[in-house]
């Protein structure tokens, strides 16, 4: 196989994240308003607040992802057989972020979704790890420094496996890696 | 964090505007047709009047952003990483305007629709404003004229508190940006 | 305002165009299958077949409408303010397209639904046509040869009229513009 | 005709493989779960597992049909108007993916959702065949080598006429594209 043209990796992955990070706000129902009158209906945005929560989680998570994706392939110029498809790999879980945000956002409080939603944002944290991996290898690195990228799979597996016991810390270790991100480096 | 390349930002956002104006239209719901003879059947439009007013408002508003956000990133050749930040806050809010679009054009007349909708405008706006700010300071700018990008987000703060007293106000509010846009400039 | 890079309007419309014409499928409707047996339920495909032959009616429509697109815009480096909003005039109808292919599926023999699927092909052409006016001009053409754009409208509009009088006349001049594009050009 | 860019033709491709390969997830449906207890309610995944394995499948399915897209077109500069047109057509059958997986994964064991399945897989790759039939032309190969193309169209004809007989033959049938994809090529 001739070696692939980043540039329409890219592009293909960006019509990925741009349709999954677009897909996330369909998600959210448009509740049936039957008060003409504000004041009595505003309670009915209540319901909404799992939400918008989960959406903006989502939407952080895809956004973060995004960031790091052209991070990861700024520098080379083609790839190979295995960076496409540990990259195809990543991009399947990116595509099920959108159901897994409107599992866990229509069935707030129940454990089955918030199982599913951990076990997507590990799949796509540690498909993530894998195709940096094998980006660092295509470009030459013999000693891959892959401590940073063990974060978002490491927390997302505690939150899958906590998610058996205890809800309310499923849903605070899910805020750790956005959270992560944006700490400030040295 | 090495500079982002404009074209990869460019790409992205593309992507979000173009399925963010092209699922506008999906939310017009297909009316259930029932007569065959079409002068009887006429009337049957009629309730999608809102319905197109509303799917217009918003397809100029996402074009109006696009031709600005076009604009705002045709002389630069890097981002740093507000603008990218930034730039996902008010994509953040593009991605919201079709489900404000639907809920405003399925309950027409509903001040928490309208409230919505006016809220969602108001959050885009502002946002492209920040953009700005931030991309005119990534390019040196120490004196940012930001008179003009203010016009929006002060009228869409009008059209959102109008909404809680008259919502006549808040449509004639929500028609004055793109007039605005298309106003002849000296 | 400053002249607008092609590259970046080619993308966004590209982006739009994508998406409508992938949506077309997305309305045809699973039908609930209930017989196992093949033989007896193959007569559950028959319903389907008028969704099939306008969703081809569709996406031929907007695949003429990309070719005939790029080869508007293949020649020109920048475009002017009102070749952007021609465009967008343009990209409006087509993102209606979908909701027309779903209103005539779904709404098979209804008068209303055909005068609106002719109403928007006719509104999509007519904005192409007012495109190419501007692209031709932009490009210091004094004398546009617009007689070849003049077809589609016209054959649109005579759908439009006899709608309301016959639809077999409406459907027999709907596939008329595809035909006349595949035709041999001396 | 003047010939067309290739990168404008990838750019309109590109977007429909994304916008295809993404909604395969929003076909998912979501189960309305209704048990709290995450021991109780682990069987309510049962019914989602001919859903995850379709989904996978058809995601494969595009993600190879986009890799070898890519090394069909990487070294070519410009298309004639019969590579525009088969690719269209290939492009028509990559659209009703969604479509015919929904199709399946709803109806598990429905004969008649695995011959559309079969039929649309098989229109796939036989247009792209033809496809690739084209591009080798243009770039002046007389002798063009199409054996290794058929493999695709003479599973999915298999599969196509083994689901009026038996479903378990198509099922395995069409497992094997994928996997032949990935054997090892001396």
């Amino acid at each position: 196989m001739q070696p692939i043209s980043k540039a329409r990796l890219e592009q293909f992955s960006d019509g990925v994240f741009a349709i999954a990070i677009t897909l996330l706000a369909l998600e959210i129902k448009v509740t049936e308003l039957q008060n003409a009158d504000l004041k009595n209906s505003l309670h009915e945005l209540l319901p909404l607040i799992p939400n918008i929560a989960t959406f903006i989680l989502s939407f952080l998570g895809i956004a973060i992802f995004w960031v790091n994706h052209h991070q990861l392939t700024r520098n080379i110029s083609t790839v190979s057989r295995r960076v496409v498809w540990s990259n195809m790999l990543f991009l399947l879980f990116v595509t099920l972020i959108p159901f897994a945000t409107s599992a866990m956002a229509e069935n707030y409080g129940n454990a089955l979704a918030v199982v599913t939603y951990s076990f997507i944002l590990l799949g796509s944290s540690s498909s993530f790890s894998i195709l940096r991996f094998f980006v660092e290898k295509h470009q030459g690195n013999t000693k891959v420094k892959m401590l940073r990228s063990l974060v978002g799979p490491i927390i997302y597996t505690l939150a899958f496996i906590s998610a058996f016991f205890s809800l309310g810390t499923t849903y605070a270790l899910l805020i750790i890696p956005p959270l992560f991100y944006f700490l400030p480096r040295n």
